[in-house]
């Protein structure tokens, strides 16, 4: 690889010439933009390409090779931390974006109940699975894309954006058509065919850790989408395998400040997944807040013991209602912001 | 679940009217053909579908619904050992089977000295890595359809079948066109598309179990398989991520008995992944033979020191004739067969 | 064992009636004091043993036999928090206490900085080993009962109470004449002869967690401490092993609700020794106060890259003072109160 | 450290008077006979020490400094395989060791009859616990001393010398007493009090790696034996924590080859406590063989189902007897000598 560092001043056409160069040589430029100057990282999978041209053009400061160390994900690459934008919340920056909603999508009253009170709760993201990954192949799959059209129409009554599992590289065109940031599941984190795919699409990506996965390793699954050229990547710790059985899995609250010192990209944390309790979801909830993390992606269901999928890790309309209230006063002594409830929901659903 | 027993003398068109019947209602019939009699595990997915009509069809003995708990690849659907034939060599049956070759890919000569070494000492399956998964983005991809190529032709020339890994569905049929059995890679055990995928092909698949896969998960990730109508699986254990550092992964021995206890799969072990160093691999094989495994994976390279990949782990030359030399011994005290050296081969290359 | 309810308004001479009885035929009674009533847990030996004297004894309710599964430690037989009281500070309360000092006691002048710029910061209790376990037999072994007259002293100068590890059962009785609270290492959580050595003992013993100690276990070993009569039990978590390599053990902080759920003793956690470096110790403070932890446990030194061990985790002082401000707000939001700086030995130390 | 290498001719006289002269300067002196030559490591704790004389002395050859790292237990220092002799049987050369007996001692009648099985059937040592470490303390804790004298008396009745546990620096003195072998447990394998106690000892040790130690640490923990002094020190690998639940403990068999090109010190497994099931012991015992070990240890009990502790993964006679049967030729095939039934004790039984 190599970052080609522009001028302070360098114009959008200095740039664009730059990017144009690189690809008609079968390059490929992953452009950087911050707030005092633009970096390109240009990926050539020949190690003798002849690069010296582009330090000649219009507006580059210098060229650099980097060794092959170097990743996209890293600090070294970008320093400042990547916000990521999605519907009008901003994840990685100064707010703590909760995402919540059920496990599986499984009616259209369901989701619509769920959608109504994470927005009445001040929740951001609405989160539901459509095509559901299971350990055995007689389980309950998911709804697929009538799920998809459920989850979608649910979001927008109340204007929250919407996060779904896409689960094959052939499904990314259908789910990055419907939904508003693509989660690649923690089974998937090292299957490369989709995280290729989900590289090549201009929608945020949630990528969560695998159970046995490093954060060196999840740094890299996440380097095949920065890679492929989508840049907006949000990581996300769901509990790891460890020997402990009290909990389903162990939640990694470490992930945070470790991988906040190694890369610019936003950290959000699972505490359901992790807890596999309800009970113990607010106290990792509280935790991630206190430990730097961006936001918590958490399970609810309006019935959590008839829900369809992990309905024991699923809170109750009412433990989320009490979550969200317990974050407030918690963030605002770390400076991060919690939204507010949002009285034209919960009038509304009185 | 559905088991349908078929009568002792039951006739093959008796069998097929089974099967037909089934699929005429979309109903999934997956047959195991015993000694004594046949078995078939019938899938519906709806649970009310109404399976009397099965029960008066001749040659049938009796039906018994089954709870989602059993499953395919237990020893409560079948209780004798799956023989998976490949070539002319069955995997599962008395005969301890070497599989052996390089990571990768690499030349024709590499790859061709390769396949001649591993006949010329016992070796009775080539494998050889023509997609490679890789944690970075930046490491060798492998040589893709030209390896597969390469790989075909290589084990042809000495009679050798070949193994090979496919990671993307798409790429099934073309890897399922050259390779004779199809290597599922630890990473994606839990890649429930590709699962999909190769239960539909009509070709051996190798499932190895991920780093971090419990033994359960390792045979609901096969049940996928066998639901899609491919009973043809060999489970492969490859060492499982641990605390411990002097080896790259904890080899799990115990993985032999316990799923021999449990399934009737055939099991084999791959030392050379668990162990990540080559003085190691001899004495992880020795004990895969003893602890009942029907076989090992090993990784060999002519020139480990210039392998692309898991060089340290390879094997050279003579350290592969010197472990096949080490295990005819102790099969034989075991009442387990490892072929003996081709003098063919043999000869020819010194 | 037994459990035996005394009547609410049963006096202290009848409570002191029933321990007599027992002890005199070689029965163990534990008794707790309650709020409303007390309950003395008796442990039997000899399952044939008449317990029905008990019950016919003045201001006894009722005895009940219980099963081996119950123990003291357990919510089941001790449903009110345990408040741990050590040299005025109260451990389990509304407190969130920091227990703060060097690894390992150096020099006179070390601990006695260390105990100003703890007591001046708002920690509360000094800590310092003198008797240190170490992996390796020729690294340094800590200044034995020298280390502890230097810590007992520095911490009488500024008016706190310490704690220093115990790895004998011989040098109980040496440890216990100095220090305020005994603690067994992470090393020696299963070492039953230790167990029952500070069982016996009446100070207060901080237990922690091994490295691949299960919270059962760790239950189980706290029960050896209560069953030996000592109740003053405060468990610590301090990162368990697991396959991640980037921090030096993964801080288990689910530990927090899921002890709290079975046990009515206080629990800390030990940011220091999971992080193993000490730039990630601030964050996982934070997690543990927001988890619900009854207080942390964190490493300081003056001057860290010169310290005899653990200096890569250890804060400096600028260090220690800038966490301890940041945990009071998260406190306040929270509710539980984080001690003042102490002008008095601020002002002492400009 | 230093090592001082004797000369190929030096004295035994002259090895003395350098041990003497190590002693009267308060060195500790641990001497390593080779074959061709005596080497004298010689422990300093001050590191200012002045080792200049000891070169001067007669038969020495040189003297070298060496790094910390360096250790007792290395290749680096002694390249010879350590042999351990008791009682008549030789742990570490060319026989694969058995070991076995019950868990713990029950009755005078259970040790002799599981004594003479084991003698009957080519175990060469027999085991027994005493002392029983026990996660619970309510659990059954062992006959103590009178355990150790069943013990005994049952070995000495049949010529098998005898190992036990020994779980507190208090009871070493007791318990060498009686044992040809003193065990240190699993959670004891970093107590250093108890291994700095039997590294005074003159009799050989067992040291069960714990549940959670890496190769590193259990080779630390031996280093602490030998530079007591004790250089007869059998290593004992006896199962691992990991996340796979199927089997009690995984049986780490990569631990042989590991330990041994790490180590001169006899290593054996333990396939009873890592199965936890004993269908699973004959499959881990025919790997411990095959993969190097210099022994085995298993449980057995003449009715596992009354076993007052194990009794799930101990054999009964017959078990024991057909895994002797299993273990000869294998061991004939690998050059490893398995003893012969005793037909003085078989006869004697019918």
């Amino acid at each position: 690889m190599m970052i080609v560092t522009m001028q302070p001043g360098a114009s959008v056409a200095q740039i664009g010439a730059v990017l144009r160069h690189c690809q008609e040589r079968d390059l490929r430029p992953v452009p950087s933009h911050g707030t005092e100057r633009t970096v390109i990282g240009v990926i050539h999978a020949d190690q003798r390409t002849d690069l010296s041209a582009v330090a000649s053009l219009p507006g580059v400061d210098q060229v650099t090779p980097v060794s092959a160390a170097l990743q996209l994900v890293s600090r070294e690459f970008r320093d400042e931390p990547t916000v990521v934008h999605v519907g009008g919340v901003a994840i990685g920056g100064p707010e703590f974006v909760v995402m919540a909603g059920p496990c599986s999508v499984e009616t259209e009253a369901q989701i619509n109940a769920c959608a109504r009170q994470v927005g009445a709760c001040g929740g951001r993201i609405l989160r539901g699975g459509a095509y559901k990954p299971r350990t055995s192949p007689y389980s309950f799959q998911g709804l697929g894309e009538e799920g998809l059209q459920l989850l979608t129409a649910a979001g927008r009554a109340v204007g929250l954006p919407t996060v779904t599992e896409v689960m094959h590289p052939d499904l990314v065109e259908t789910v990055a058509r419907y939904a508003d940031i693509l989660q690649i599941g923690a089974r998937n984190v090292q299957n490369y065919a989709l995280l290729s795919a989900v590289g090549r699409v201009r929608k945020p990506v949630l990528l969560k850790r695998g159970l046995m996965t490093t954060i060196e390793e999840l740094l890299m699954a996440a380097e095949y989408i920065l890679a492929g050229g989508n840049g907006q990547v949000i990581l996300c710790e769901r509990g790891i395998r460890t020997f402990e059985t009290s909990v389903r899995n162990t939640l990694d609250v470490s992930a945070v400040p470790v991988i906040k010192s190694q890369s610019h990209l936003p950290v959000i944390l699972d505490p359901s997944h992790a807890a596999g309790k309800r009970e113990f979801v607010p106290a990792l909830a509280l935790a991630s807040l206190a430990a730097g993390a961006d936001g918590i992606m958490v399970e609810m269901h309006p019935v959590p013991e008839e829900a369809y999928s992990d309905g024991r890790q699923s809170l109750d309309f009412p433990g989320f209602a009490a979550l969200m209230d317990s974050l407030r006063p918690v963030g605002a002594a770390l400076g991060r912001h919690v939204a507010a409830v949002r009285p034209d929901l919960t009038e509304a659903s009185a």
